[in-house]
């Protein structure tokens, strides 16, 4: 599985998890854009989502479109003609990085469910194994959204002197276990389709249904209900509906859901999608913090900080955000709160680029 | 299936479908507590939500509690002593009336997915003929939750002459796209479980996985957010985890959900629920105002109404309710909108009861 910007870099053996186990012959996927400057001070370390690869943006080595596409590149807010960006694809996401569906050196066939619970920690430690590798003790910023920006806080947690700006887009301290219940009934969905096999599926034909199903559940989660007001109402289908089956599609909302679950299936390793699912769900800022978030946020030893969130989020409420900011605040740092009145829900930052845009240019710009 | 309480109706066939096709046989299920008095202007009918039988509270005869008993009894705010109770079980539902599980009496099978379409009209037809039966032409009252107050909304339109009052509970003039794609992922989930069958699973034995993971997320639309945070927080599970399956069970709200889906399994045939399911997302109380919702209203004959709704709603929001109230405002008519800060989401009336029984205890009592 490769790309023609993708780079990869293979990790000293062994690579401790921070919840038990180790794993050897680790290799994390990055792409990067943009130069180092001679300061090499213009360093910008980007977390992904829980689905992205490192492909954030185009770039000549492969033109085709990033997942950020539209945050990333020269102009732009983060700017590749100004800033070295670099982009890794998570430990445990199967873009090229060692994961579920990796073969474990030790026996030679996939890890599967003999992969070591995976935590946000261990992914953020990836990425400060890539930064290390590209001969770099310090980035400016980083910047991630969701479970990326879980990452960056993770980051910030594990290695204070290792950024000097954070930026943390629809992320939060914890989950809330409404998104718990959330994200426990797409995995759950998964490991009951049959075809799933314990996680013993052959790797190029697995729970497709599970997957589709699961999909389309995270698809209601990650926009909003006044979204889907606007965009769809009441309209009906234009499927026809198979003769004797009362329970196809009616509304143009449903077949919106299944297209899009459709483009995901077979995308995403399933083993993968439950590891990194449940790292979200582990994730807990306060465990930095001797029990206590507040804590956590006040050891964090960076200069400025920029947290982001949207009104209509149904998975991590813009009081999440709040509450990041507001731990972050001290007389020694910069803190910047943007509570954003998008209507795409925790899904606006890669839809709304018009209201993202200009908060993340601008806490760029000037920070250097 | 019966219970002591239980009393039933059989209607002349045939009975006609909104959506096409007729029934034939039908059977009606209902419980009544009180009694008529002389000037019989004291009946007040229920509607139920989706799952929930006739068995709105105990009785003498059937000493049980019912799915409604802190609301409906003797000196509670639908008031046994004072009024004529009649709830009636759905058409559609098995809990007595004749849904996709009873017997095609022209075939002598299961109807099975050969049950015409049910549209929520259908159900408050049925109400209006268990009324009819009784000898009653008109009710003081018609109240109802959920698909209850669905059905009432309905019954207003289809029978404006026999009712007086009104109370619609955490309902809606239509679903959103964002509760129909909910709704249509339970279903989904559902006919995927390959148990389901196509519809044609032993009735005894049906997809009891798909049930139970449709349920989940029933459960977790009908409560909400900050209701969870409260109850549950971050606290772990204490079940101990199978050995070899990273993907048991974490925290406290998975062990909720799936001891509340446990429960449910086997309580409810499948296609039952389907079909009532797909009755919510097809209402429209436009279609009773030449594609008007306040048309719709304006046509009501009520004398009052009172529209209940609960802020933390996430399945019907607070605005739909609004949206009732305001339709239903004229000269003519007394109509109360209650905006309630209950925690517990769509379900706020199965629980939050100090606050649901002022409300609608007052409103009836200043009716009468």
């Amino acid at each position: 599985m490769t790309t023609p910007a993708r780079r990869f870099v293979d990790l000293k053996s062994p690579f401790p998890m921070r919840r038990g186990g180790v794993l050897h012959g680790v290799r994390l996927a990055y792409e990067t854009w943009g130069e180092l400057n001679a300061a090499r001070d213009n360093a910008v370390l980007i977390f992904t989502g829980l689905s992205p690869s490192a492909h954030a943006a185009s770039s000549v080595a492969d033109p085709t479109p990033g997942w950020w596409e539209d945050m990333v590149g020269p102009g732009r807010p983060i700017d590749t003609r100004r800033q070295f960006i670099i982009c890794v694809n998570s430990l445990g996401s199967h873009f090229g990085s060692t994961c579920p569906a990796s073969i474990n050196p030790a026996t030679g066939q996939p890890y599967r469910l003999t992969f070591p619970v995976l935590t946000v920690e261990d992914i953020a430690r990836g990425g400060y194994e890539v930064m290390r590798h590209l001969g770099l003790e310090r980035v400016a910023y980083v910047i991630g959204p969701s479970l990326g920006g879980m990452t960056a806080l993770a980051f910030a947690a594990l290695f204070p002197d290792a950024l000097t700006s954070l930026v943390s887009i629809s992320a939060a301290a914890c989950s809330t276990p409404f998104a718990i219940a959330l994200r426990s009934l797409q995995r759950e969905i998964i490991r009951k389709d049959p075809a799933w096999a314990d996680g013993n599926y052959p790797l190029d034909h697995g729970p497709i249904t599970g997957i589709r199903l699961a999909r389309k559940l995270g698809m209601i989660t990650y926009r909003s209900a006044q979204e889907w007001q606007v965009r769809f109402g009441r309209e009906r289908s234009t499927q026809e509906r198979k003769p004797g089956d009362p329970f196809g599609m009616d509304f143009e909302v449903e077949e919106y859901l299944e297209s899009h679950a459709i483009k995901f299936t077979g995308q995403f390793d399933p083993n993968a999608y439950l590891y990194l699912s449940r790292a979200m769900d582990l994730f807990d800022l306060a465990d930095h913090g001797d029990g206590s978030v507040s804590e956590a946020l006040r050891r964090f030893k960076v200069k400025r900080a920029l947290i982001l969130g949207v009104e209509t989020d149904l998975l991590i409420p813009i009081d999440q955000q709040q509450e990041l900011a507001e731990g972050l605040k001290s007389p020694e740092r910069h803190v910047e709160f943007a509570r954003l009145p998008s209507l795409q829900g925790h899904d606006s930052f890669l839809v709304d680029m018009d209201r993202f845009r200009p908060v993340i240019g601008d806490f760029l710009r000037a920070g250097t």
